[in-house]
């Protein structure tokens, strides 16, 4: 089975989500056949690569919220995080444009060092106290190497920025296309999806509903062909 | 869309159907939007790794055919392969154990050159002179250097007989579970498949249908959860 999901780096309930997917698939008998992958989704695409700005200034700015509403906000999410466990860093965390970050995790699908790689991201941008969004590619090499990609190769894939642009954009349109409106956005085997950071036995009960359900496979066959099996390499006759 | 191929190195219709299944992929006007897996299935599981031998004593010996109906089925496969514009090797190939090549394959996977190293290992048991069972694991390394991976890491892998042993056998039990009793068995979002090397136009019809039914998403959801949007991050209220 295959569970995609739909995510940005710069979003909280993505961050919680996972963290409540990942204790839901822990827990799935038949995790071992689970297979994991993430898809892009820019909250903010339109947001300049330079333009970095503290987290409660841009909700302030974006949505028109009052600066106690939005330091409430970081302290309801930070409150939802430490309840799975995450560090949350509920003051000065920044806020910026993600598209190389979801590049890089198309180069780290590749090298199979996505999930890895996910939450160092995560992790950087919600808990720790650097930056992803103001040291420029330097700071994203380094969370690269830590997820184990080569530094070099990592830094290549940055400094073009049409490398892996076209999948990044790929995705986004698919999630268009299967209605998604939001992330995290989580599609099981192309049937069931799952909008939202939902609670840990929502995402227990659609892995079992996903499986359960899994269709028989119709063969589409046109007669007998050529094939090898244990006893042999069948030759059909004329 | 996925489409997952088992099959084995030592199987010549894989070989073959690979090619036809190919054709219709680079045909098909969503080709960008399929991805391609490679699972593992062994022929000849319970052969010894030092056991090795012409193809032709093994036929003989294993399938009870006399050396000239082994040779004639040879030439038959031979004809195949070229009409999909294929070398192959008709006389003096030899057939050994391909456990090891799977793992390698399952490496590859994470490393993303997985068609990569299967078209090598493909092209050099069926066309080359040299032979990918008697020469021992460097061989391998060098057909795994040619397929874009580090020497040292696939050195590691067929080194260690464990390693990547569990997603060998866990796609043989996967096949078995969707009754694949031969191979090549091609399965496309796993519901429908495709068994041997059926024509092109087959793979072609194969891929429209599965394409057009694609079943709408269905939502699993316990009413509005977290998540974050073009319009921000909503909090929904107890």
């Amino acid at each position: 089975m295959r569970v995609e999901i739909w995510t940005d780096i710069a979003c909280p309930w993505c961050y919680v989500g996972k963290a409540r997917f990942d204790k839901a698939l822990e827990a799935f008998p038949h995790r071992d056949q689970v297979e994991v992958v993430h898809r892009s989704f820019e909250l903010d695409p339109g947001r300049a690569k330079d333009d970095v700005q503290p987290v409660i200034s841009m909700l302030t700015k974006k949505y028109g919220m009052s600066e106690a509403q939005a330091q409430a906000g970081e302290e309801n999410l930070g409150a939802q995080a430490a309840a799975e466990g995450l560090a949350y860093r509920t003051r000065d965390r920044d806020h910026g444009n993600t598209f190389d970050m979801h590049r890089l995790l198309h180069f780290a699908k590749e090298q199979g060092r996505q999930d890895e790689l996910i939450q160092i991201l995560y992790r950087a941008n919600f808990a720790d106290e650097r930056s992803v969004f103001s040291e420029g590619h330097e700071r994203l090499v380094e969370l690269a190497v830590a997820a184990g990609l080569d530094a070099d190769a990592a830094r290549t894939v940055l400094a073009d920025p049409t490398a892996y642009a076209d999948d990044v954009r790929a995705d986004e349109r698919e999630a268009a296309e299967l209605g998604a409106n939001g992330v995290p956005f989580f599609v099981l085997d192309r049937k069931y999806g799952v909008s939202g950071a939902q609670p840990t036995e929502l995402f227990a009960q659609a892995l079992t509903q996903a499986w359960g359900e899994r269709p028989p496979l119709q063969l589409i066959d046109k007669g007998d062909a050529e094939a090898c099996g244990p006893d042999g390499c069948a030759v059909p006759q004329p």
